[in-house]
């Protein structure tokens, strides 16, 4: 695996695989992997030629008052597990490479962006949109592949690829939980062992929302109310949001038709998590 | 001379070029072309294999009050002009080419978009810069031209190349100026007789700036002022801006010590028209 921390290496190395025709599959991450990150992994082999993995903690989709500075970080670890799933290349790169003094260009998704998490975290999305797309334009992807527990951020850059004209075809992974239905996510690392527990109503609350739903409960009042009772009843837990809304544009809807997006932000302690799910009436 | 219209048939014909190794240059214009326009054509020619002007009049750059309605258009006789400069490819997409229904992404160069007209064309540039990056993507040039009338344009444009990552050489070239020092616009076809004599005076007062700092002024101030007072002379005229700045960030500047830019904005009725200069202490 060649470890590349430069934008013009990265830039070559993709020009010269594209040149011998080599499909580029990207999984950009923040590292601190997981097996989820691993399985978008295993995924992009499946659909390439060449895997790349970045790995960069994005300021820029960090508020001031977030987790940017303690971000778990731990590069041998990631570096190891890469190596073991055979991946082409690790990108690398630092802060200064990629935000090198006097930037100020940024990518905004405008609608998308307000909705959910955007909602709660100026800047986020700003600083999502404007990460991707410059590793697009380094590392020059033909598929870049996104989990679906960043269910609003994999919408936004489907729209901002389509928008911005980029030459990238996107896949969504499905959501990949751990056996007790909690959603993997770096962030499970801050999770004190009752908070682990605690946690474990965010996956519960879609799975009854779901059975709701089955049950020809179509109101999204009903459904929303019934998965906060859910997770409010845990002591450590305070809802953030829980959002049912259309799955491509996100606008709320008061009515499940057609499939719908359920989405939540919950803090568990300090910690911030997200899941969400799609109900099919 | 190609004619394409859409932006898939636009992508083709460049993702052929590429393979060809042929080199592409772009020049985007919003027609209504005039001398200069043709000169951008021809230093286009000298740069590369082969050559697309785009010509889209694009509405995300025009305020709601500005003359986006009424902008001149004539696509005939634009056609028949890149016709005999043997240009290879005319881009003319539609306005839903560009933006079709639901379109919500942009660029912002925050800082380079905030000073000279900026200020006076709020969101002028986030239009400008989002339309540059995706007719980059689009037509995927090795070489883009612009013209240095648009001066604040120009460090915008390369700004926004160099912080996103784009693979494009930008190139400005000089001001065209008509016989009398008149700098060539499409804007000028508003000027009645009376506003085209009045109009002499930006270029006029240009020459002026320049003539103090031969003789060993410094001070902007006095630079400013002597360039307004010259306009002013003109009871057409009313100033918008007259600034002296650094001319890569365009921050302003009290003295000048190094080769600085001069740029104004200046109403001939109800015409605005811009002009600058970089003086040379």
């Amino acid at each position: 695996m060649e470890i590349i921390e430069h934008v013009k290496a990265m830039r070559d190395w993709s020009e010269t695989q594209r040149r011998e025709k080599r499909r580029i599959v990207l999984v950009p991450t923040m590292g601190f992997l997981h097996e989820a990150h691993l399985r978008l992994v295993r995924e992009g082999k499946r659909r390439g030629d060449r895997v790349v993995v970045s790995i960069f903690v994005n300021p820029t989709q960090f508020s001031p008052n977030e987790d940017f500075g303690v971000y778990p970080r731990d590069f041998e670890r990631d570096r190891r597990l890469l190596e073991k799933e055979n991946v082409d290349v690790l990108f690398h790169p630092s802060t200064d490479e990629i935000y090198p003094a006097g930037y100020q260009t940024y990518v905004e998704v405008d609608r998308l962006s307000r909705f959910l998490c955007g909602g709660h975290r100026p800047g986020h999305f700003r600083g999502v949109a404007t990460v991707v797309a410059k590793l697009f334009n380094i590392v020059r992807p033909h598929v870049a592949i996104f989990g679906e527990k960043d269910y609003q951020q994999l919408q936004l850059i489907k729209r901002m690829v389509e928008d911005l004209n980029l030459d990238v075809d996107i896949v969504g992974h499905p959501i990949v939980r751990e056996a007790d239905g909690l959603a993997m996510s770096s962030r499970n690392a801050y999770l004190t062992p009752e908070g682990r527990r605690a946690a474990l109503s965010l996956s519960r609350s879609l799975r009854r929302a779901a059975w709701l739903v089955e049950r020809g409960v179509t109101q999204a009042r009903v459904i929303t109310e019934t998965v906060r009772a859910e997770i409010e009843a845990e002591s450590l837990a305070t809802v953030e949001y829980v959002t049912l809304c259309d799955r491509v544009t996100l606008d709320g809807i008061d009515e499940i038709y057609d499939d719908a997006l359920l989405a939540l932000a919950v803090y568990i302690g300090k910690t911030r998590l997200i899941d969400n799910t799609i109900l099919k009436p």
